[in-house]
């Protein structure tokens, strides 16, 4: 089992079923290790149990490579959750919610988070970058857009603006991720889970004893 | 009046009264001009009417220089804002919060906000960045906290544990900020505003009629 349970954590990484896999897993290993800033084609390559060359011959250039990573993570993730509505809304956003804010998670999972919040950070001046951060971020907002929206069908959620209130939880979620990146200590991490179900207890889900 | 008005502007970045903060300033538009990636002493050298050798007589670099700049307009934004309890917590609360979630800034707030991501994302490698972003941050989730004890103390807020939903409302705002940075549109900066509000609204103050 890989240390990165929690979040990230990619059953294929383990055993990557192609060269093209294989090569993703090493640059996704790396990553971790060295951050975005010390990344180099040649570390990955020696990551990489094959050749540096090789991974020429698939990728142009380390930010290339990079994206195609973080493209196929956010295939695998969608994949995993899927895109239709929950059968059981009220517990798809908990799972949701407690996954994305990851209490006692292992010091490599902090690591990519690291890394991941560097890439996001060459989003303002790289086109690439911002494309994939705009979408992977859509991808998020929607998939909590259509909890919200299963629930209130579902008669379990309150009748509230799915759209709005998505937003709300893809910030709080964005601003946990953001301050666990770029901070020491996580110990209102804890706290930051508490308070989002509170927020889902009070905002979202209808009371039991109405 | 510079078009920093909303969030980060400093009236002294206009009226410097003294060198040091004359290349402060020079600093602070050049890194909206340029980004941090892009940024070299000889450019802020440039931006500053005397000379380049001046700066690098007072700094380092652009490291030490930048986080000069970051700490000045803090110290600069703390002593406006103040750090005692303030007479009236609601109204305190509001403004601190439509203070940081700005709808309609002009561009150049934003490629500051831009440009103050990517400083954070140099904090998990560089010590002297980490320790300004675990500060800043202490500081502005300490004035949240301070709000609200005196909001409970004066009977306006509710009963909450004022350090967990300092550290909620904390994260709300780092969430929007590191989206308005990290991607395009602004269209769902209003919606946040709201929502902010809400919560508070929901969570913080006292009910007009209990």
């Amino acid at each position: 089992m890989s240390p990165f349970t929690v979040v990230f954590y990619m059953d294929v990484f383990e055993d990557p079923g192609s060269t093209r896999e294989a090569i993703l897993a090493a640059a996704y290993r790396t990553l971790c290790k060295h951050g975005y800033a010390d990344l180099t084609v040649e570390r990955i390559g020696e990551e990489f149990d094959k050749s540096v060359s090789l991974v020429y011959h698939h990728y142009d250039g380390k930010d290339e490579l990079l994206l195609a990573c973080l493209e196929f993570m956010l295939d695998e993730y969608r994949a995993e959750t899927g895109t239709g509505p929950p059968a059981a809304p009220r517990e798809a956003m908990a799972a949701f919610c407690d996954r994305l804010v990851v209490v006692d998670a292992p010091p490599e999972d902090r690591q990519f988070v690291r890394a991941l919040t560097e890439l996001r950070g060459q989003a303002p001046h790289n086109e690439a970058y911002r494309d994939y951060f705009t979408r992977s971020d859509r991808f998020f907002r929607t998939r909590i857009e259509t909890i919200i929206q299963a629930g209130i069908e579902q008669g379990v959620f309150r009748d509230v603006d799915p759209e709005r209130t998505a937003g709300m939880i893809h910030t709080i979620l964005a601003g946990g991720f953001f301050k666990y990146a770029t901070s020491d200590g996580d110990e209102w991490l804890s706290d930051l889970r508490e308070e989002l179900r509170e927020y889902n207890e009070r905002t979202l889900y209808q009371p039991d004893d109405p």
